[in-house]
Order: structure tokens, then sequence, then C-alpha cells
């Protein structure tokens, strides 16, 4: 008995490692598939067979077009991926401006989408859950894809979240804290949900993208709205115990410094984030409260144009922002070392007049020996990075979940299996 | 051929689940190895057999004592443990009033102890690894072990170790920078090497000694003659891409604050070290450069006892420590909201002193919902604690790199294996 638990297991692990190859790098043939996961001839055989006869895998037989140049014949080469009709998952990004819905195949290919303009800020907290339930009803209603065939709901959220307890436990989108998610849309909707950090997924779609680019250690920084980080530990996202880790943003640059949204003074977003800057460059960053409204990026380019014309105030504002910037990843450094530092969104438009600042805080704040292993480099990521990752993970959910085990189950089993 | 691969992969694996098993919790039964690892009967049996056929496990018969109150019968029950004799290893200690050395047998058992005197601080850097394998040598000679049945030597140093050059990046022992160790020590004596940092081997000393009370996410501070942390991150420690990882001795707390050992201003370990305690309660901490002497004990006695007394200065000074480490462990908490924060070392002795302070930063450091799952403790450690860590270390690095693959190699063929 033991012995067959034995080589379940082995079982369970190969089917895994074969979808994560899929997952990676897409279709590909037999053969490839043996030089991306290390398993025999035979066990690839047995095992997409296997998932092929579940109906998680799908075989293309179209010929093999050969690239320019290639002296190989056209044989046909069979391809395998994912079979897109293998389970849907639903993405779902929260932010202060209101929900962005996206329905994906098995592949992660998108089928629908939604945006619904609802504030958040003020919303009735017990009403929250339903109108996401409502909004996802919505888009599948559009899609004329039933409930049950979806698999996962994923939800990314600005600030805090507990991916356990199923929470929004503190985001600037809210007033109020601890806002139950996922239960409410299990219980709406009969669908596994769970709730995550936006700059998480953004790290779990620089994961999907290049696998081996963060394959070690690697502290994702998303600058704009908001300041977010997501933290790649031995290439995979570090969530931490309860789903909330790596709130860069809310880590304390200066103790006594301006007020963050999170309540507490002299958080590193209190100065790099969108708001922070207008107050800083407004002059009374010390007392003014910080700003929960959506700001409008014409009012940040207008910022940057003044400090590249060289106002004083919008000039500092910036200044300021690198020197916390700066000290903040010297302390990361200082921490976990890691290889790689990726600066992201719209806020990194300004980074000409950030470097100086950062730069000079960086090397002041952690010793050569430590820095001198981390490289530092900005990249454009594309605004739906977070819907992207978002799905992927879903993906991946499903994979280790459901798919490694066996066949798609009927949603009833498949609840019990998960619960 | 792979196939063969797939099953070489999966018994590897499981000659290191059963050894993992028996170093966490010692010697036992085989029916108690399938408890702790999941394996079948049959496996255990075959896998077992083949590790005490490999001279790496040995069966020890003697009758199994009933304990008191048990109505067993006293049948002997045949437990199985490591073979003390299939392997031996050497730890190192590093300070700066000079080097500790152990060996240990393949159980952990120290067989033999020497301690060097010899500061290191302005010692020749050239020479340090030969002074090394010299001690190692005379420890070896007084133990009367040829240094081919040593199958590791690990060096614990404070400051920051870089594993994988084998070399000693920084510390407050040496004035010299970048020494060379781990090359030196192999050329000599022909043993493999490994430096690491010495909070990291207190990591390890308390994972080996209570595996289930550190399997989640933990930061162990040392406080003392430094300031320094092991990361335990799921269950493992985090060395880093290179093992320099979790120097929060070095990790600001304060721009422009006071100079530290390390040649930046304002480390967390310029405020709570015995040497900046000290330069605190002198009063001139913003000009006076850093100590590098090693401080006797009845100095921070002193200080203590002139704090409980309520004078100012020393009063001040801790609580100057009690607000870097606050701050300090905010941002750890903001980053990687352990679930765990282990405070230990001779610099706990104070905590009545700091506790105030550290309790005011944390709450003004970090917002409650990230504070709230993080258990803080001060915890007594015995002053071997580095020396059992980089002994547990070692034979883990045996088990892993040697005895999985099958019985203990030839010297020759070993290091051909390792390189």
């Amino acid at each position: 008995m033991r012995e067959k638990a034995d080589s379940d297991l082995v079982r369970r692990q190969n089917r895994l490692l074969l979808m994560e190859a899929l997952r990676q790098h897409g279709a590909m043939a037999r053969v490839e598939m043996g030089r991306h996961t290390g398993l025999s001839p035979a066990s690839i055989t047995s095992i997409s067979s296997q998932l092929i006869a579940d109906g998680i895998l799908e075989e293309d037989t179209a010929p093999h077009v050969p690239s320019e140049g290639s002296h190989r014949r056209g044989r046909p080469t069979t391809q395998i991926d994912f079979n897109p009709k293998n389970a849907n998952v639903v993405a779902v990004k929260v932010s202060i401006d209101g929900l962005e819905l996206a329905l994906a195949d098995g592949r992660g290919a998108i089928l629908a989408r939604r945006t619904s303009r609802t504030a958040t800020y003020d919303a009735d907290p017990t009403a929250f859950g339903k109108l996401v339930a409502d909004e996802i009803t919505a888009l599948l209603a559009k899609a004329r894809v039933p409930a049950r065939r979806v698999a996962r709901v994923g939800i990314a959220v600005q600030g805090v979240a507990d991916s356990q307890a199923g929470t929004v436990v503190w985001s600037p989108a809210f007033r109020t804290r601890n806002i139950a998610v996922s239960s409410v849309v299990e219980e709406r909707l009969g669908i596994p949900c769970r709730v995550a950090n936006d700059a998480n997924m953004i790290a779990e779609g620089l994961i999907g993208s290049d696998r081996a680019g963060y394959g070690g250690t690697a502290a994702v920084v998303f600058m704009g709205y908001g300041v977010g980080m997501g933290l790649i530990i031995n290439g995979q996202v570090y969530h931490g115990p309860t789903g909330a880790a790596a709130e860069f943003g809310h880590m304390n640059h200066l103790p006594d410094g301006p007020l963050c949204r999170c309540g507490r003074r002299g958080c590193v977003e209190a100065y790099v984030a969108d708001y922070s800057l207008l107050r800083w460059a407004s002059g009374n960053a010390a007392t003014q409260p910080p700003s929960f409204n959506a700001i409008p990026e014409a009012h940040m380019l207008a910022l940057e144009a003044a400090a590249h014309r060289g106002e004083a105030a919008a000039v500092s504002a910036y200044a300021k922002a690198g020197e916390a910037l700066g000290f903040g990843l010297a302390r990361i450094i200082a921490i976990l070392t890691p290889s790689r530092i990726v600066l992201a969104g719209p806020g990194t438009r300004a980074m000409a007049l950030i470097a100086p600042h950062l730069n000079r805080a960086l090397e002041a704040g952690v010793v050569d020996e430590l820095r001198r292993n981390v490289a530092i480099e900005v990249v454009p990521i594309d605004t739906d990075m977070i819907i992207k990752g978002t799905i992927d993970r879903a993906l991946r959910h499903v994979d280790r979940e459901i798919f490694a085990h066996g066949p798609p189950l009927k949603r009833g089993r498949e609840l019990e299996n998960i619960a």
C-alpha cells in the first residue's frame, strides 16, 4: 500500500514537471520535453499519453513549417500543448479606479475582458465580495462560459492580502480593513478563489515570461500610484506565511517622516508614490495628509516637466524619492543580497530625475562588498502584467492541485478535494 | 538509459530523506523511519540495508529498556543510527579573540577541541588560511585522526562570507578584506572546506535542535560584540546567491548615523553592538570611530549597572539601541513577515533596558496588520551554538554530496566529484 503511495507520488511529480515545462516554454515536441524535464523517452510517452487521455493536453499535428534557411525537410512534427478547453480561469485586478477582469483559457489566452469603474474606496466592504462575484458573472455571461467551466479565480489587489484567510487585510483602495473576498466569491459562484498582492503578481508574470532570468533571487519594485514589491527567492515568488510579504512600500525609511496611507510615518511609499511626489512638490509634506484619490497621469507628467525645467520644489521631490528608494534598496540588499533588482511601473518614467539620488543613497546605505553582486535595472512592463501574472498563477494552481492528480473533476468533487 | 537515471534520482532522494530524518530525530527503529519519511516498509528495508552495507548507518541491537509505567515487554528493538565512524568533520569558529576548533564524528558528537588565541585583526591575511590549516592539523594530531578521515571542514566567521569563492569578504575580525580561506585549507589538507557567516550557523543549530519550531520563516538576531542575523525561510537557512545574506547588523538604520566598523554610517550595529553602546554612553558617538578590539564582559556589565542606576548617558545608549533594533525589525517584518523573531546572544542580557524602546519603535515602524502575526522572543543560546550549527551543516553537506550517491569514496575520487 505504501509502495503504491510512493509510485503515486512519483507519478504526480512527473505529471507536474511536464506541465511546468509546457507552461514555461509553450507547445513542444516530445523530444524537447525530455530535454526540459530530464525524464526518459519512455516516461515522457507514458505521462503525455495519460495527460492527453485525461483531456489536459492535446496533440497538434499541423505540418512543421521549416524556418527560412533551414535545410531540414518540412516533416510534420507532433507538438503537444495544453488543451485550451481543459480549464478556464478568471483574473481580477482591484485598484482605486475600479475592477479589471479577464477570462482566460487553459493556455492562458485571454478570451474576454470587462472593466468596471466602481470606485472601491468608500464602497460598502460587506458588499465588495458580492460586487466581484457579480462582475465575474457578467464577464462569463458575455463570453457565454458557464461558471462550472471555470477552475479558479485569482484576485490581485494593492496592499496587504491574506491568501490563507482570503481577505484584503489593508489596501489604499479601501477605507475599511479586513475585507472578506474569497469566501464570498466561492459561495456565490462555487469557484475556488485566491487573493494576492498585485506586485507579487507582476513578479509571477516576469517569472512566467523569463524563468531563466528570474531563476535566482530578485526584487521587483513597482513604482506608480503606490509602491509595491514582488520578491523572488530561488526562482519562486515569496509570499510569506500569510501571503502578505514584501511590502516594500510600507517599509520604514525614516522614523517620524511624512504620513503614509497605511497610517504610519516615513514609509518608502510616503516618499516615492505619485501622491507623495506631488505632496513634496507642494512644499508641505510634513503636515499634509496623504491622498487616497486616483491621480491623473497628466499631473505626474506636469511634475516631471517642472523638474526638467529645474523648478526647485519639483527637483527636490524627486531627490527625496531617490534617497528613500536608494536607502530602502540598500536595506533589502543587506538582508537578501539579491542578484537582480528590477524597477518597473509608470514611476520609472522619471528615472533620469531620480537616479543620481538613488545611486548616492545606495552607496551610502550598504557596504560595497554586499552591493557589488546586484544588477539594478529598469524594465518596461506592459500594463497588463498584473492580469497576466494572475492568470499564470491560477493556471499553475490548477496544474498542481487538480491536474497533477488526474483528469479535471466535476465541480462537486473538485471542491471537496480542495477544501 | 534515462529510465535508469530517473530511478537513480528517486533512490538518491529516498536515501537523503532517510538520512535527514536520522539527523533530525536521532536513532530510531525502522517503523519510525516510515512515519518520518512517508516511505513504504519495503522501501525503508531496502534503503536502510544498503546504507548499512555502505557503512553509513549501523544497527544497534541493545535490548530496549521499557520506560517506567510502560506495559510493553522489553523486547529488543533494532535501532538504526549513523555509524559514528562513517565520517569526521571539523568546525572552526573565527572571532576577534582567535580560533575555536572542534572535531566531530559522523553523529555530530564532539571528539576533540582546540582553542587558539591568535589575534586575527592585524594578522597577515595571506597567512590566515595557513594558520587555520595548521590549527586543524594540530587538532587532528591531538585526536589521532588522519586528515583523510575528515570529510568536511566548516568555518564560521563574523561578517560577510562568500561561500562560493571561499573567502572572508569583510569581517570586523580582520583589517584586510577578501581573505582566501577555503582554497588554502583544501590545498594543504585535501579536505573540502566551506566558509559561512556565524549567525547563519546559529540558525542552522536552532533548526537542527528544533525543526518543527523553525519550520516556517524566522529571523534569528545575534546581539553582542557584533550584530548578526540568521534568516530561516521555509525551514531552510537563507544564505543568498553568494552566502553573504542577512547582514542585519549592516542594514542602515539612519542615513548619516554614527560610523560603523564596515565603513558606512548609521548601520544597526553602530547602535546595538557592544562597542556602540559604550560609544553612545561616552557621549560622542557622532565623532568617535568604532572600536575593533574585543570588549571584556565586565565593561558591558558595568554599563548595564549604570543604566539600572539611572545614569542618563547609559540609559540613553540602551534607548538608542532599542530604537535601532525596533525600526530594523519593523523593516524586516514589512519585507519578510516572519512568524518568529528570535533575539539571542549576550546583548539580550540588557533586554529590560532595551525592550520599551524596541516595542515603541516596532509599533511606529510598521502597520499593525503586518506586525500582528510575528512572535518576538528572547532565547538563551548556549555559546557553543555556532560550533554545533557548523558541525550540523558540514554533516548535512556530506549526506547530500557524498552519502546520497553511494558509500564514502576515497579522497581522490570524492574531491573530483565535488569540484
